[in-house]
């Protein structure tokens, strides 16, 4: 069990618009709260900002949390403001170091629920190896806000032998897959329509950073783009490598893994998998001279065994993305149009 | 006049659910409005993050900006966001080059205003000398949000000769405030209740990052510390400074800037300038030995007529701020307590 730490000893039950006033009620909670829980020698300055050093490429990514519900099986707002970060560092190449932190509360957001949150985000942050460094608190007034939203923006050094780029893809690269789509949409979509199912699905939110610095060690420039297929899910992430590259994607709908559970719940919903939020996977484009070795790399990682290879980069139907199907034809897969699910992170 | 390009064409009059979906109508708002108006060959990758480099030590910092309303006089939403994430690294003796920018928009937004507020955080940002280089854009249900949430996380180069920090503070240490206060609170604060006042009152809104490392360049360690009163004032700003450094600070109210008509303001709307938001100053804490030479200098600035020395460090009445009155008495000036003007910033 992650939570552990008892609750600080504050005045209040809830958050009012005094703990974003910037004086001595933001003072207590960031005290008793935030830089008890999250402390390091960066964040104790109490600083407007953290200074430290980086080596080399530095990358910078930023993301604003708002899912809807805060829990769900499998995790919460917290770990998905850490993880999600994370992961886009990742796809960049890079081993996440520092992040910031930023809450908008809304007032009368329960102390003990804002408590158990940043919990999770200690935890998540000690599981992925990162440090918060600096962050800010904003309190808006009931019914201006939901509850919490919270902007992580993390830096990280670059590996030295990564070369992700849109414009080292060619025809022939493999397309690699993580592992099971759909499982974080499914999530949070289930429990908004109140469904049960008879195995939990659970959200796949993690840190990726561990196995793709890792892979990026062993097959440098021969992995051509990372992306980790969230909001818009795998079809619209392979419609903005096939446009962006200038090619043609295939992909074969029989090499997808998608567990049974998640299918089913997908069904009943009337939601494609290709389309549905994914928290803990990844996209390589990988050159097709160690995508089976790539592939057997990323099988050993605890949460690789379903990873596959879904399909290949071609100089055929540029700017598309073809699927196979189960049944032998080939369909175009479009990227997300409308919204299929809102507030999915 | 800032606002010149005419609005793109969108097929939509107003922000929806689908234009945080990650899939199309993400793609088209993106491409129509952001990357088109602050696009710059980082941004143009529209990777999840963005790749540069840094030399030596790097300044972190990140604020949500929540001001209500979102336009007022000297300023917007989209200014505060640049300059105060801009101000805060030059508080650090920081550079400020690389931004982040994310979005929380409210369902039912008018393009035209998110139109318009981009086109200022272009401006500013061009102003300041930052590049926007990677960003996030969600949107939530209508009574979910309050329009527009604005975070922006900034990086920058410490200078080689800033040596800013709690420690380097040292009794008979000079305090130097530089401009006048009170003057985006009181703008803002005008704007709710609705008042006229003979001579318009405006933000104190700019970047301070060329003035700041101009004066850190020339003065170097002898600039002890550097902060900008923003939330809490300038009364809350000296207390964490008296307790972050274990020291007293006395200041002299016949010494301290407001201008006649906010200083009327003040007194109509029951405020005390000295816990008035400021968005465009900064107080210094320098050597005794440099504090008439640095304040000479700092007068030349466009924005410097009114800086003046309003106080010093002392080893007596350790974490107090005390204020010798105009009328000759001395006061304990406390940290501010509560909520005196919610969603200032």
């Amino acid at each position: 069990m992650l939570v552990s730490c008892p609750i600080p000893k504050l005045d209040f039950d809830t958050i009012n618009l005094g703990h974003g006033s910037g004086g001595v009620l933001t003072s207590q909670l960031l005290d008793a709260g935030v830089f008890r829980l999250l402390g390091n020698d960066l964040l104790d300055k109490k600083h407007d900002g953290a200074i430290f050093t980086l080596q080399g490429k530095v990358a910078m990514s930023t993301d604003t949390y708002v899912v809807s519900p805060l829990f769900f099986e499998g995790g919460n707002i917290g770990d998905l403001a850490i993880n999600g970060t994370v992961n886009d560092l990742a796809m960049c190449g890079a081993a996440a170091r520092y992040l910031s932190l930023a809450f908008v509360l809304e007032e009368g957001l329960k102390m003990e629920q804002f408590w158990e949150i940043l919990q999770h985000i200690k935890a998540a942050s000690e599981a992925a190896g990162v440090q918060i460094v600096t962050g800010d608190t904003k309190v808006v007034e009931r019914g201006k806000g939901d509850k919490i939203f919270i902007n992580t923006t993390g830096v990280g050094e670059v590996h030295q032998k990564a070369a992700i780029g849109m414009e080292n893809i060619k025809p022939g690269d493999k397309i690699v897959l993580s592992g099971p789509l759909a499982r974080h949409g499914i999530t949070i979509m289930s429990h908004r329509q109140g469904l049960q199912f008879e195995t939990t699905i659970s959200s796949d939110t993690r840190p990726l950073n561990k196995i793709v610095l890792t892979l990026i060690n062993e097959f440098g420039k021969d992995i051509h783009l990372l992306r980790d297929p969230t909001r818009g899910g795998l079809a619209t992430v392979l419609n903005e490598i096939a446009v962006g590259a200038g090619l043609g994607i295939t992909i074969s709908q029989r090499d997808i893994p998608v567990e049974e559970e998640v299918y089913g719940a997908c069904e009943m919903l009337g939601l494609d998998p290709l389309y549905v939020a994914n928290e803990g996977l990844f996209v390589a484009i990988v050159d097709a001279s160690v995508s089976d070795q790539f592939l057997f790399q990323l099988k050993q990682w605890e949460h690789g065994a379903m990873a596959c290879i879904v399909g290949e980069v071609t100089n055929e139907h540029v700017r598309q993305v073809l699927m196979k199907s189960n049944i032998g034809g080939r369909r175009v897969v479009n990227m997300l149009a409308g919204e299929q699910l809102p507030r999915i992170c």
